[in-house]
């Protein structure tokens, strides 16, 4: 069941065989549905979890009930919530499969143990952190400079397949936007071609 | 010139004596005046660096010459260009003195070769960059889910000093308005009251 991961973490850093067995036996395979909530506001978030298959989103439910999207995990991503996870205290995201789902979680206890056994996957995850951390940046950046019609196209653009597995609803909530505008925007681009 | 550096860092992790003078010897200090770039859009950036006195902002120029800010960065705050520092490919963002400025600026090469001395260091940038990170998550939220008023009342709810040390134009560009609508949104507040 870890062989995703073991490939994933091989692919980041040089890892020995007897780090990589050790560390990927510390983390649990679970199943979740569709519209099954792994995590949910209010609970505390004490793991870190990685796409075998499916997909997950991690989304922000405001007051009036509407749902924002902060990101979506397909194979191979990482997800938490991570205000929760780092600060031990009550998450304000909800993390929910959008697709059956196979996801290989661990625990901080058994990740912060594992650091301490293994230092090399310390350096790992901190470069994975400034790879998110990039990732972040560069969209807050488009979201201050670019227009959502634009950000519509470079999302499609950057992630071709993801883009066919989402809903319009699920693509507007990340891109900050109505379903009704994203389709104006559909239809407008459609015309243009 | 490194005392708030050590300060800063023993807030964060209990370093010894050893690692905290050996790894703020490498930091070289620097003056810049207002106005001034510390990297520019296309350099390598090749450093962090730590506000002793002033401010900083990290910021993103479009093809129209409209400037977004990502951040401000006031005393005991760090700044780099993440991606660029990370990946070490030419910069997207500049970084300008908005204040004059002292900062003390450490080379990746240097933080590399501390990290591998002293990997407690490590830990502690890790623990750093995940506080970053959850303040991009936040900043994110609620650029998807709050009007520009909201996100206008709870930044100087939240940096009441800060606020005041920003023109009009610095701050509608952190929140992604015209400085005209920030004006209106503060004409409309200033009568509510």
């Amino acid at each position: 069941m870890t062989q995703a991961l073991e490939k994933h973490l091989l692919g980041h850093a040089p890892l020995s065989n007897t780090t990589l067995k050790e560390f990927t036996s510390k983390f649990r395979y679970k199943e979740f549905l569709k519209k099954e909530y792994i995590l949910q506001a209010g609970e505390i978030c004490d793991f870190e979890g990685f796409v075998v298959n499916g997909m997950v989103r991690v989304f922000y439910l405001d007051e009036k009930g509407n749902e924002h999207n902060l990101y979506f995990a397909t194979e191979n991503w990482w997800f938490t919530e991570i205000d929760s996870y780092s600060n031990s205290k009550p998450a304000e995201l909800f993390i929910e499969a959008i697709e059956n789902s196979e996801v290989l979680l661990i625990y901080k206890r058994d990740k912060v143990a594992s650091f301490e056994k293994f230092p090399e996957l310390e350096t790992l995850f901190r470069v994975m952190t400034e790879r998110v951390h990039v990732n972040l940046q560069r969209r807050m950046i488009d979201n201050l400079s670019k227009t959502a019609e634009q950000r519509y196209q470079d999302f499609i653009d950057e992630h071709p397949i993801l883009s066919q597995r989402l809903t319009n609803i699920q693509l507007a909530a990340y891109l900050g936007i109505s379903h009704e505008f994203l389709s104006k925007i559909r239809t407008r681009l459609a015309r243009a071609k």
